[in-house]
């Protein structure tokens, strides 16, 4: 079955009929629902399947080992997200692996499509949780203990779904399997519309993190109270995301996002006792991200002074520039006859897992450039061209 | 029993476990049991209990009638909200009753305990809409399509809750019952403690409403998205909360509050494609409360401008300033030996009901100053000398 046509099949798993798009989060019902369709569409091509300590799918085509070629994505989305962050890498994953049956191909190496857990952070706020925890590069404690929105930790939502997360941790010898990482995925940009290609090889990933801030005032009446007796978390809430916009256009290629604000209780007539907010925070080059985050702290705390507040801020995540491992670009690009090469500013496995083993990722063309919205898109076209051009490399780098 | 001893026995319903204090909102199942007890607790004094096509509840102490005198307030809380906003106004109610009972006191006129419905407008948006609905000064079909966060349409929360939403309306024959209404409330502020008086008289509530500001934009990638490239509402959103807080200090004695604040889809990772917030604007003297919000639309119409996002401001609700009966405040201020008057920034039923019918508030002192939120406090004492305060009232308007 061509990679189009599995995204049809799942089209209907995890819609938010609130927010548009789709809401699939980590041990949630919609993603339990799209890891049992992968279990069965993977079983359906002869593979085994198995899922890690850490609650991410493998399913080998053959016996695993050593030096295996591995390619995948995630299955999970942002709260209203597109159809294809995530989902694409694997249904081309399956649709490559299909395509070299059906031509009498057999790896002359370990083979498996992995399916990694929690990528998007979009219920427990660190992104790349199940590559993270497999890598050891976030503490299994940490990882547990970690919350969603409603208060349920990680570990009991593992737990609910079947998991042990007494398990989760560094798994040396899930990675030590892993010879290549290919991670096919939607272009979360302009940059293969401007060029004209179907498909891109990935060359870097910028530096990008995850910064809590928590403001606490004192909660009250809206109307009884009088402004110079607030203490109003609102007030330096608001004084953020206006310093993120300011200092991340001061950078001229930095980004800083505040997507999600809380205030608490949440009622019109009552002055917030507190307010939390998320500061998605990026900018190309060595420690100039942490420079942006200094920058809007000195801004956040001084407004948090100002009114009376306090102030918490805490790092959730921070992943480092990747620069993909020039050797694997070169034969990705050489196989595909010359694509491109593209920089992002999107996370992804693949820029965890290499700084473990050489990764690459392959781009497909989003004619709108948007991604994390219902808005995001691939012609179905362009994704069953990247679904063979993921099939050639994978092709080529198992004989 | 006490109004003290009252407010323990529900002092386990409804407690938020997330935000501190109390979320009772309209027909839900903690102000549902509210409703119950009250009723309970009516019928043990031998009060006979209706509610009305509105959901409102009245407790007659005898025949109903017409002149007949009302006192009461409201069971339901803001999200988080104190213990004394409402149910104080409603247990010094049934404590007054049971005390001129026990003096074998037989009023002279019809006479009824009133809890009316979703004071707060903390699940449907609009503040006093039991008694808005109740005098017509909303529109019936509007309230029915007031949806909460949920996007649970009142009509069909009523219909859950058992009332009957096509009934809901202007209600002439209960309106025309009410000779003189008298509300109860915990002061909102300070007024008292440095008075040094347990107990005040309302004089006037500040004219006051709520107005919902929704921007929309272009939901993206966080990380992807270039700053050029972006229509993000919540930076407009940010800037309406500057400039709420700057236009409400320009005005020396206004009060403007975002308390609530909404970014959809609200992920970490992901530029919100929409933000709805809500303004709550006061300010003491006639038309200046317009004339503040039109201030601040006019900067968040340019906000939304500058960063490509459309905007929408519209009015949830407005309260004129309200002056109470000169008369009855005389009345009241001398019955109770020369207690002091107080203005409020707070709305109440007893200002809607103003409009219409003598009406009267009495505030008990709160040394915290605080409302709304969980340090919302009144000494035992206060409660217990308020409701006898309430009753020397009573008896001197029903003889």
């Amino acid at each position: 079955m061509r990679a189009s046509q599995l995204l049809d099949e799942i089209a209907a798993v995890g819609r938010d009929r609130v927010r548009g798009g789709f809401s699939r989060h980590a041990f949630d019902p919609a993603e339990g629902e799209l890891r049992t369709w992968f279990v069965e569409r993977a079983q359906r091509l002869g593979l085994d399947v198995e899922t890690d300590r850490n609650g991410n799918i493998w399913a080998w085509w053959g016996t695993p080992g050593p030096d295996a070629v591995v390619t995948g994505s995630h299955l999970d989305s942002v709260p209203g997200g597109g159809a294809f962050d995530g989902p694409l890498g694997v249904v081309s994953a399956l649709d490559a692996v299909e395509a070299l049956q059906a031509k009498g191909f057999v790896p002359g190496k370990p083979f498996a499509v992995v399916v990694f857990a929690e990528e998007e952070g979009g219920r427990f706020g660190v992104p790349c949780l199940g590559s993270r925890l497999l890598t050891g590069s976030i503490d299994a404690d940490r990882a547990r203990a970690l919350r969603d929105p409603d208060g349920v930790t990680l570990a009991e939502a593992a737990s609910r779904a079947g998991h042990d997360p007494e398990r989760f941790g560094a798994d040396p010898e899930a990675l030590s399997r892993i010879g290549r990482f290919i991670e096919l995925h939607v272009e979360q940009g302009r940059g293969l519309i401007d060029l004209g290609s179907p498909v891109a090889v990935g060359s870097t990933v910028i530096a990008h993190g995850r910064w809590r801030f928590s403001f606490s005032g004192q909660g009250n009446h809206a109307g009884a109270t009088l402004i110079g007796d607030r203490h109003d978390p609102m007030i330096p809430a608001a004084a953020v995301v206006a310093a993120a916009r300011r200092a991340a256009l001061a950078t001229g290629d930095g980004r800083a996002t505040v997507g999600r604000l809380v205030p608490t209780p949440g009622g019109t007539n009552v002055i917030a006792s507190t307010v939390d907010l998320w500061l998605d925070a990026r900018v190309p080059g060595d420690k100039r991200t942490q420079a942006l985050v200094a920058e809007i702290t000195e801004a956040a705390e001084e407004a948090a002074l100002a009114e009376g507040c306090l102030i918490t801020v805490s790092e959730e995540s921070y992943s480092d520039t990747v620069t993909f491992d020039a050797g694997l670009r070169d034969e990705l690009s050489k196989r595909l006859g010359g694509v491109p090469e593209l920089p992002t500013g999107a996370g992804h496995d693949a820029g965890v897992l290499a700084a473990h083993v050489p990764s690459g990722m392959l781009y497909v063309r989003n004619p709108t450039g948007v991604s994390h919205a219902p808005e995001e898109f691939a012609e179905v076209a362009d994704v069953d061209h990247g679904a063979r051009a993921l099939a050639a490399v994978l092709e080529h780098l198992s004989t």
